[in-house]
């Protein structure tokens, strides 16, 4: 494709760079952003330059914070004796909505993955394991909420393995089929697991 | 959707302004550069910026250029007695593609839409008119190349009857089946045109 301007071509290169934006939806974006007003890009630009280099990172939890501890860290609310174990701040997002968790959080930053070059020193294990080992420390149940992925299950065995001397109840979400969806066409593994993993009638 | 911090926040709104990316997407393309190298999105902003604060457009043709002039108005190679209008700066880029056209161009900058409250003085009609009134113009020939819809049928007409005294041929591009699409498959009025706007077979 050839551009008009060397700036068109520029900004449609930045663009494209994020994740699932191709070309041509870079081009139709950067073009938008040309035919409205000159402040709606500035006030985007700024929004994103402030989120990059004053985004700041809970201390405890490595979550997403405004401040050096995140407010479900500070919160008196919250349950500190479970501990529930997610990929990205993203899951504690999704986690929350659901309102049926009262608890507080550890962000690991990523999976296990060989395939990319992320090894357990990459995560925020060391972290969980220290937050853990504290003498003042009143967890008693750590929830592995990873995905039913081959890293997410790697990096839950790994972790299990981690915790197995503190003497801490390790637990995993429930896999099963999902709710609204049709028997028939869920795959074998998740109901085979929804199976295995059957739970009281209530 | 509770954000962990009001920056996220401010950025998914800026970002989720963009037509086609709505509150998750913007939320995933924001989480992505918080995971990136600061870096990458202050490059990403600055050609953002760059390009909206410096883009010009050609004083001829309106298309989007470095300079004054664009480089189609000013190339001695381009046939200066056909012009090409069209509604914006992609669809000279998408003709520029085909490698079919050698002409110039005169981009208007939408179409009439009454709905969107665009009239014909928002476009550049007059300036066509102008640039084709001009005693120095060669233009033998004015294609008009508009999308198929109601709006860009409207602009059409009300182009053609601008330019009736101007003694120039009014073409418009060919409606008609797609290359490599099924016949069965095509509407009644794509199908209706492509009959009654048969060409000799070659």
């Amino acid at each position: 494709m050839e551009y008009p301007s060397k700036l068109i071509e520029d900004a449609v290169n930045e663009v494209s760079k994020l994740p699932g934006i191709g070309k041509k939806t870079a081009l139709r974006l950067v073009l938008h952003l040309i035919k409205e007003n000159e402040n709606k890009t500035l006030a985007l630009t700024e929004s994103l330059n402030k989120l990059r280099t004053q985004i700041k990172f809970c201390k405890t939890c490595h979550n997403i914070s405004d401040d050096d501890e995140c407010a479900i860290c500070r919160s008196h609310r919250r349950d500190k004796t479970i501990i529930c174990v997610v990929e990205d701040s993203n899951d504690v997002m999704a986690i929350e909505n659901t309102s049926q968790y009262s608890g507080i959080y550890h962000v690991l930053g990523g999976v296990i993955s060989p395939m990319n070059g992320v090894g357990p020193s990459e995560l925020k294990i060391e972290s969980l394991v220290s937050r853990l080992s504290d003498k003042q420390c009143e967890v008693k149940e750590v929830i592995l909420a990873l995905s039913p992925t081959m890293e997410g299950d790697t990096t839950a065995f790994y972790i299990n393995r981690k915790l197995k001397d503190l003497h801490v109840k390790v637990t995993s979400i429930a896999r099963g089929i999902s709710v609204g969806s049709e028997l028939e066409y869920s795959d074998e593994i998740t109901l085979g697991r929804s199976i295995t993993g059957r739970t009281l009638f209530d």
